[in-house]
């Protein structure tokens, strides 16, 4: 059975991207162009109802949502990470479940609402709700801060799915301009730094960098990249 | 193994206490005093450092997140509803997968930001973010009107773990006053209309509210509660 990745550059797949790479498996990555809105032509809505990338074709099998597809490539290689643990270990499946829902309606959730927040409220308050999501961040991040500390891993004593996600959500919180920088080379927050940049070094992540056209050691580098802000879509 | 679920009144817990009573399942309530912010207490953060309600415990594992929890229900029961379908059924798990997280990062998270929006933003952007929440609800519940077009379910024949959480959804947008609202007795959406009629008079739904001493037929209610618009944190 061919999995299909519906992407495009740098948007939330590149989560999904590094998970089907750490986990070993092959998949055919079929380009959506955003620049034609192809994420909102009926074919693709057909997909996905609500135009988003990443989708996750698997057979018959229609994922979407970053922690829904995460979770899928759990149940399916038996495996929360590439070096374990089973998918079925009662606790770290239980830190998996709970942290991915956290990544996804907090975390995730945020960063979207400040690097679109034009998206969410009228223009004259844009300002105030950049604002507002980076006091929020800036609480998140010192919580995950606290969660690391035994492991410097979300789930377990090596890098499971949950932590590939967070690493590409700090990677964003810190190289997308949004005015509000929050986690400038992991300044203030040295696990998330540290696990940012574990992350990164992986050669699963490394990879997917180099498939999606991302240069250099892009989760660390303080500089905003040459891709517009519109590609962080999630 | 005993079920412990930390719970205050008409939280997201109305949720998972839906879910546990759906799928038969005996539990013990433990009611957090959220007068005395017991759920910022070290005993509780302890359990969730987001020091959010709910969370499950099930014997030695802690669950929290309301997505989390209902994806742990379905496992431990093998179902992801009280009809079936099997939890490892792979139509059904992935639609709940998928359904699930978009409830959690999309529904559930912008009712949040609508309710609290002076916890995201300044007072005087308050108005503002009200505002784009009520646009963006509207817009989710257009798209998940279509989703229910084959069966009125979210991912089965049979209504399953992710129909009561958007059924909870659905009641919070019409009952709290936001001051936009949203879903007057499902006006305008029949389709949502009738699933959250249609879990509301199901026997879990009323023991469920009957627990937690929530009134009458609430889900539909046109008129807001007695309860304080706090009670709905997530």
């Amino acid at each position: 059975v061919t999995l299909r990745l519906h992407w495009s550059p740098d948007s939330a797949n590149l989560v999904v991207r590094i998970a089907l790479e750490e986990l070993g498996l092959t998949y055919e990555p079929v380009r959506v162009d955003r620049s034609r809105a192809a994420h909102k032509a009926p074919a693709y809505l057909k997909l996905n109802p609500q135009g988003l990338i990443p989708v996750l074709e698997d057979g018959d099998l229609v994922l979407f949502e970053t922690g829904a597809i995460l979770l899928h490539l759990a149940d399916r290689t038996g495996r929360l990470g590439p070096e374990g643990p089973a998918a079925r270990d009662p606790q770290a499946r239980a830190a998996c479940l709970k942290w991915l829902f956290y990544l996804s309606n907090t975390l995730h959730a945020d960063l979207r609402a400040a690097f679109y927040a034009d998206r969410y409220v009228a223009e004259a308050a844009v300002p105030a709700l950049r604002d507002g999501m980076a006091a929020r961040l800036k609480g998140h991040m010192a919580m995950l801060e606290g969660v690391l500390a035994p492991t410097g891993w979300l789930a377990a004593a090596t890098p499971t799915l949950a932590d590939f996600y967070l690493a590409v959500c700090l990677r964003w919180a810190q190289i997308y301009p949004t005015g509000r920088p929050v986690l400038a080379g992991g300044a203030g927050f040295p696990r998330l730094g540290s696990l940012m940049q574990a992350v990164e070094a992986r050669p699963a992540a490394l990879r997917a960098c180099a498939a999606e056209a991302i240069p250099g050691r892009p989760f660390t580098k303080p500089e905003p990249p040459a891709l517009p802000v519109e590609q962080v879509r999630g």
